[in-house]
């Protein structure tokens, strides 16, 4: 996997077995977008077992294949649901379909763990609640750049330790590279991808409200523009919002397309996160200029200005934990609410949204 | 000068001599901020001299003649605007005072060169507005942070270079050590510092109209708010806003007083400049965890990433070309609409604020 194409950004992890035999099975269905493998990698690497795989595009079940030889191509989607040895279906399909595959799935009876962003309207959203309070299913999200993200992790447990003091605010930047060609047609119509806040902007609002603790919060500004790539209209090539969550802390971020060629890396994806007390750094992809290697951490207290590379230090606990929470029914990995709340306010951010002229 | 302590930066540029003998003589009447010693170093390295100086506060001016022992002291501000040598007055008094002063400065037919923020209120910038239309005179003002700091004004050259392709956004983060023992009463008067959006936003609004090129814009949301300085109830510890621009460019600033204790700098300035084809980083003041010294210059565009440390290297052209200015009046160093506008934006987004709670 190249480092310098996100499309297909596949972080592997520090491993960390939860389940062992056949004690856990999973199937994928939808191979739309790359991040697929990065799910996959994080459950097999705590013990699931991948069972069954279907696309409709059969050249990227071969691609898949490949990756993981294991792997039974399935001959339906019918064929995965029917499948009652498969606790759970992980999909990355097209971003306007996995809310009505994740109710496919959960009418199965089976989990549901998804790419983000999780939906792209709110009629989805009331949708999923419904079948999720039907069923007793789960319709996780994987937020990637938090979750596969060991130094975003790492400063979830520095504010924990209370290292920074309460959490009054945090700034996200999330560039990415474009590299239109390689992209596939959806990608470019934004009622399939979204839109730019919806899409990449979804993995900074999770930031937002998991690093404030905020349960909730209130989109005050958002905006969104297509600057430099007349050639996709519905492309935006730019957007950003601020929130003020139900507890007082506050966001910004921004998301663009504009990652320049000359970068090491797909983007040099950035968090600040303010506390009363100190704030924390990350420097999530790339050291700029110093350091090709991601997952730099840097945090000032009282104590001074501290540094740590944290890779291969802290791993992705969330696939154990929710492997452990869809065996045992509990919500350790990431609670039903926050991931929905997430994906709320990422289509209300881009509902709301000005269009720059 | 503490570098821990902001409000006695006043950093000395490489000097850049445009007028000799007594070609250009100032004088200084307000001695309420210690930024009066870094507008008294730009100009007297630029060649100007330093005549005479004004405070009501004998122990300030005591101070400011042991800094300069070149320096009169003036018996009354009378003394000062009566004296036909004196073409420039530079002032730091109270903010809410600085217009009424610019006033009386100009209408004696002097120039004037105040501290930002340069005003308070829009009632204040009319007045200012029509007495420089009245007198022809300058009100101008030092935004600090840019015509200061050489990474800033490093960053405005690659700019100009299109090193980055054009500017669609800029963000800022300025944060400032708090220090509450060492500010004077009036530093927690709303009604007098105008608001932390006012006060130290102003910086950040001058350097997103600066940077981005714009002539005007729009605040399209703002916040202030006090997080955790419940004894200094009037104090907004926090404060963020952002604005789009009449080209279509936008902006993003957060300023704070939550510099920790143990960052070695009072604060740890950035500046990230999007451009279509690349981005610009500053860290102004400090490398985090890396290096004490400031002026970082990070930019990233086709060609790769790049780093450069331009401490010593660009000094502050600010100075030399204000008096030039007043000389030929021109406006070279600033123009007085731009200096007014960034002025006019801070007060609307400070009035237009909404109170986190």
């Amino acid at each position: 996997m190249d480092k310098r194409d996100g499309m297909n950004y596949a972080p592997k992890g520090k491993p960390n077995v939860v389940v062992k035999g056949g004690e856990f099975i999973f199937a994928v269905i939808g191979l739309n977008h790359g991040h697929i493998y990065g799910i996959s990698n994080g459950l097999l690497e705590a013990g699931a077992i991948l069972k069954l795989v279907y696309d409709p595009d059969i050249e990227k079940v071969k691609a898949f294949q490949k990756e993981y030889p294991q792997v039974m191509a399935a001959e339906s989607e019918e064929q995965v649901l029917c499948d009652p040895e498969i606790k759970l279906v992980a999909g990355a399909c097209i971003t306007s379909d996995r809310a009505a595959l994740g109710i496919r799935v959960m009418r199965a009876g089976k989990d549901y763990l998804t790419d983000k962003a999780p939906l792209t309207t709110l009629e989805q959203l009331d949708e999923v609640k419904k079948v999720i309070s039907e069923t007793g299913r789960k319709y996780a999200v994987c937020y990637s750049e938090r979750l596969q993200c060991e130094s975003a992790i790492y400063a979830g447990q520095l504010i924990e330790q209370n290292a920074i003091g309460r959490v009054v605010q945090v700034i996200g930047m999330g560039p990415h590279r474009l590299n239109a060609p390689s992209r596939p047609d959806w990608f470019f119509i934004k009622e399939k991808y979204g839109g730019i806040l919806c899409d990449i902007g979804s993995h900074q609002i999770e930031q937002f409200l998991f690093y404030t603790g905020a349960t909730d919060a209130k989109v005050v500004n958002s905006k969104v523009t297509n600057y430099n790539n007349p050639n996709y209209p519905e492309l935006e090539d730019f957007g950003d919002a601020t929130l003020i969550g139900n507890n007082g802390a506050t966001g910004y971020f921004r998301v663009d397309w504009f990652t320049p060629d000359g970068l090491s890396t797909w983007g040099d994806g950035r968090t600040f996160i303010l506390g009363t007390e100190g704030y924390i750094e990350l420097r999530k992809y790339v050291d700029l200029a110093k350091e090709e290697t991601g997952d730099h951490v840097f945090w000032v207290n009282k104590d001074g200005e501290h540094y740590i590379n944290v890779t291969g230090q802290v791993g992705f606990p969330f696939f154990g934990q929710f492997i452990l929470d869809c065996i045992h029914r509990t919500e350790h990995a990431m609670t039903q609410a926050h991931a929905l709340k997430a994906a709320e306010l990422c289509v209300k951010a881009e509902l709301q949204a000005e269009w720059i002229v």
